[in-house]
């Protein structure tokens, strides 16, 4: 049975990993027949987030305990993750993407990238395994990859010119379709970048670990 | 288009809402044809629970606000919810159900509903509009419905005895499949009380949402 490393960056849209997403990503890895292990570099969490208001709370709270609840407990800091033993990987999206396991969201294309996630990702490059990225997470990709390595963030024309600054081809993508860098062995989807509702985020998420299953 | 109140408990399986449960039945109404709006009741969580270690944090958290990440912001205070605008009602599991909704989890067949939630729940049954009570979730359904109403928590006895010492009608069910009281409108599923896996929990989750949409 092939073996997919997540990594998740929190739980909750705005400040950590967007829950429908995740879940998504979690559901179709074992209806493609795969199994998965979730990790997730533990740090503060940049802030947190009232989802209702949009104000930020006076918390303080960690990474790898929040994304916890996303994963049942089952959950391993991401510094013990040994790539010898998963297929591929693949990373949500949400705010925590480009809050917590970098500053994209904060920094733009001064942006830097957590270390424990830097050495993870590079090291699924470096083996020549693939990886699925979706959201707002493809904008590790250009700070993961080659430049110019084919990756989507949707269609928002400010989003994809940093991500292009930083050194990946953007490409246009419609919400129920993934972007593939062949050679690179990347794959991104825009899912809730685009997504107006859950049903269009499966879309998209169920085509990218489809794909993810089969290159691995 | 058939609207589904949606009751969470929180965000994350030992104090909240279970995340699984709850994005698999937001998806689940969708792909049925149906819409969701999800409320949750304004009161703190009974505990904050560190979901790695299993032992309490020394925090305060906001029912609303935590269930709030699963619905990525669009979440109404339970107090709100006007049963003329929803056709069905929908509640995933989670020890949130058995520890936030009611003390099940900790007073057993001395338990008490939380009054906006059974102010909710007896609404639906009083207009003989159909409702899904999943995992967990079921414990909650003698303390609306008259005894004898057919209800599942999946196949423990202990948790099955007390259930019925509350007054429904326990029956075993297995992880994929659903009780349903055709007279109460009343459908229940074991998910996570028995799933051991994400694909099993969708499987039940699939079919209650699925039946409760065809009832409604």
């Amino acid at each position: 049975m092939k073996k997919i490393a997540v990594i998740l960056s929190g739980c909750g849209v705005f400040d950590g990993a967007e829950i429908h997403e995740a879940v998504l990503t979690l559901l179709n890895i074992e209806l493609q027949g795969a199994s998965y292990q979730c990790f997730a570099p533990n740090i503060d969490q940049h802030h947190v987030i009232n989802h209702i208001t949009g104000e930020e709370m006076p918390e303080k709270r960690n990474v790898l305990v929040e994304s916890a609840r996303i994963a049942r407990g089952e959950i391993k800091d991401l510094k013990e993750l040994n790539i010898s033993e998963f297929d591929a990987l693949a990373l949500p999206g949400g705010f925590g993407a480009a809050k917590n396991l970098c500053d994209f969201a904060l920094k733009g294309a001064e942006c830097e990238i957590n270390e424990d996630v830097a050495n993870a990702c590079r090291a699924f490059a470096d083996a020549q395994k693939p990886a699925a990225y979706i959201c707002i997470a493809p904008a590790i990709i250009p700070q993961v990859y080659a430049a110019g390595t084919l990756a989507t963030i949707g269609n928002d024309l400010d989003t994809a010119n940093v991500v292009n600054a930083l050194g990946a081809a953007h490409q246009n993508c419609a919400v129920d379709d993934i972007i593939i860098d062949e050679s690179a062995k990347v794959i991104s989807t825009p899912a809730y970048m685009l997504a107006t509702n859950i049903r269009e985020a499966a879309s998209g998420i169920e085509k990218a670990i489809a794909q993810l299953v089969k290159m691995s």
